[in-house]
């Protein structure tokens, strides 16, 4: 589980959606962020990803992944600039299935998380 | 929301079970860590966080706190002496009613997250 988070982290350093979508289950979903509609299936999530990629993200871990069970969290800032003055500080829980493939993942942040966006 | 969490940082501080569980609804939840039973109102809550705090853990947060709609996410470590060098490292989730009380906690950590126990 600590593989797939680092592994999902250096997926957008490597800008490379296909890196994240290997990573989950064939009908995993995504809750990003949790309340928003949910994505299903790697078709959705291969969408999704794309689009997050493009928009430049680069994801810094913030700490230890904590892991049990099935589970795994991990905090960590998306960056859309190389100092990181324009961020968000995001957490992320994985639940993983049986064969070690990500069946659910949620992303909590919100508007008070979100640092050097301007209002346009 | 982010008040509640740093209310929860500080009852630990103040060694004050009852400051946790008044952040707690009627009937809240408490899985810690994810995959244990789950705890489930203030009496069981009361007795979960006056055994959490004679062990001596003090909480220090890592970071900012997430939120999103009624969610909040937080990674932290609780220490078991003054330098840290006993610790777990943890990410909480929380879940609110519509009362801002926290109705369903869940508690990311494991093994892989521990530091400094010895073995008996």
């Amino acid at each position: 589980m600590v593989r797939a988070v680092h592994d999902y982290i250096a997926a957008f350093d490597k800008n490379d959606p296909e890196l994240v979508v290997v990573l989950f289950a064939e009908n995993g979903t995504v809750e990003d962020p949790v309340g928003a509609q949910i994505i299903k299936g790697r078709a959705a999530i291969r969408d999704f990803y794309t689009r997050a990629m493009a928009g430049g993200a680069k994801l810094s871990l913030e700490g230890a992944v904590r892991t049990i069970a099935n589970h795994a969290a991990f905090a960590f800032s998306a960056r859309f600039d190389p100092a990181g003055d324009i961020r968000i500080e995001i957490i992320d829980t994985f639940r993983f299935d049986d064969q070690g493939k990500v069946a659910e993942m949620r992303a909590f942040w919100g508007p008070g998380n979100m640092h050097g966006f301007k209002a346009r």
